[in-house]
């Protein structure tokens, strides 16, 4: 691909409209189309072309970029341009299942276009930044003819041809980024209970969300202990670990707040407790997660 | 207090055996006791004194640390020895409700003894290093009094005379390491589904987990918007995450592993949704946090 391809990107959310103002900004010809077109007024502004259909968005370049809320908006927006997918690449950047990027990947194969899957590893604002990475699979040769211009979203990490890799890899990723998230927001809710300030108590939150990455490369090693099956509790135990989960859905109760979030983690630790594992280390989770009773 | 007052450690896990050791090793003759004594051989081989009932070793030293796995097994403990008390600290550092720390400071008031609650923010290992700190609270000037014996263990942040507050605030932090720690060996689990070692996803994870503090510090300020009560959805919403949520329970679902943790997220989306605000920023689950449903 020449240094300046033209791309054109499909969905002008607040992700879609990061991309689509870091490929002008990095000389790329940029074409866009939005549901509602009104989205696209600021980068037509900065010099992108608003395409008047999905069909005259697709012919416009070989490379189409979609950023939607899920791959339905694909289908639903490329189902009635299907004629003009043939020799183009579709790099679907939206999240769905792995299963969905499977069936997508087949589906523009049957319309004679390729496709990518990708999942974008950072928030809008630091799209095209150094620290910004995504996650792609598909065809080596597809992704190598792309890597390119997708590198100005930020860097390409290729995953391998299966086009459900980089959807899963996203997942997990979103997995331990929005349960975050609900677990900050969860314990900001049970400290406004005792009349503290969400702005007053971020802070104090924030040190040992800081300091688990390190804690976890330090000493333990999770994740050897979890491909070994060996789970030794001499620094602290699921029992101890889960008294505390006890005591958090309590606390959680008696403040009326929502008691779904900290169950789900009592009962990871309740069913290693149950199963006899009460004195291995925390990771000994990993056990009844990976085989969850029926109710659960 | 003297600089190297004697000090008594009740409870000998992990986390007694850091204090015991780093007492020790800061000049502090230490008395331990703990239900299995075996676990105090190698204290006593470096010079603890070890109390041959709960009795003898409240009386060794006016403040009296707990490290046990909840209140209860204090009162366990000291039910029998409560003639002992009469003047004495007990400085609690174990996890358990505000309520049962409320609770057993009425305790110890009435058998003459002063209370702190205490929680410890960093594992065994790290007890007495520069970044440990603790959680206090209780009388004011108990807390002056030992202030200076307990700043071996960690920095004291002291928050104040109601004694549930430090248990709360120890709580709240731990609900977030818990759930995140859940979330990513529920992460793991659902990458080992498709034939991935946790020792190759685990780095993967990681950068997602260490960029959320720097994250949530620029722009969007969510802490701010949660106080304000205003959720503006300029980079990202509800919706968009929820409908993440949605193919990370679908993805958990076709992987057969623990729904409960994946869909207390999901729920948090589909009442910010539901209730009209799914063009709002992710802050907005606030709102269902604090007032769930009766089935939550
Ligand atoms: N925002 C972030 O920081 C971020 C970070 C990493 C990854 N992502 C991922 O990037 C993707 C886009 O995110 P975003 O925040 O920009 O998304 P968004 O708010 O969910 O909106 C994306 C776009 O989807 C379009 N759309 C949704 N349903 C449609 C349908 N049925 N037919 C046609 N168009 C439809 C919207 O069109 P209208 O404008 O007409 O509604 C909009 O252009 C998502 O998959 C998200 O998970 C986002
Ligand atoms: N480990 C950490 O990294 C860490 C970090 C921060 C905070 N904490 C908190 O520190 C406290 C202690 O943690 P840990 O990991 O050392 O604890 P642990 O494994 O839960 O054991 C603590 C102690 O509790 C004693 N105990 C439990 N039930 C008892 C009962 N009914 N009667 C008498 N003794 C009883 C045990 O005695 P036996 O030896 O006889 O069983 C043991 O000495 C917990 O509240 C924990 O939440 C721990």
């Amino acid at each position: 691909m020449p240094a300046h391809s033209p791309v054109t990107v499909l969905g002008l959310g607040p992700m879609g409209q990061a991309m689509a103002r870091t490929l002008m900004q990095t000389g790329h010809p940029v074409t866009v189309w939005n549901r509602t077109p009104g989205r696209a007024d600021d980068l037509v502004a900065a010099g992108a072309h608003l395409a008047a259909t999905p069909s005259e968005a697709v012919a416009a370049s070989d490379l189409i970029i979609l950023s939607l809320t899920d791959y339905q908006a694909m289908w639903d927006i490329l189902g009635g341009a299907t004629a003009s997918l043939r020799g183009r690449t579709l790099a679907n950047l939206s999240s769905d299942t792995p299963d969905r990027s499977r069936e997508a990947a087949a589906w523009a194969a049957g319309h004679g276009a390729a496709f990518l899957t990708g999942g974008v590893m950072v928030p809008a604002p630091m799209v095209g930044t150094a620290s910004a990475y995504a996650y792609y699979s598909g065809p080596s040769e597809v992704m190598d003819r792309h890597s390119g211009t997708l590198a100005r979203i930020g860097t390409p990490r290729y995953l391998g041809e299966d086009p459900g890799l980089a959807q899963l890899m996203y997942l997990a990723n979103l997995d331990v980024f929005l349960t975050t998230l609900s677990s900050l927001t969860h314990a900001v809710a049970l400290l406004q209970s005792a009349g503290l300030k969400a702005s007053d108590v971020f802070p104090e939150l924030m040190p040992t969300l800081a300091g688990i990455p390190a804690m976890l490369e330090a000493g333990e090693s999770p994740a050897a202990q979890i491909d070994a099956g060996e789970h030794p509790g001499d620094l602290s135990t699921a029992t101890m670990m889960g008294a505390t989960a006890d005591h958090i859905v309590e606390a959680s109760e008696k403040a009326g707040i929502d008691l779904a979030l900290p169950r789900a983690v009592q009962r990871h630790y309740r069913r290693a407790v149950r199963d006899g594992h009460g004195g291995d280390n925390w990771t000994r989770i990993i056990d009844g997660i990976r085989t969850p009773h029926p109710d659960a």
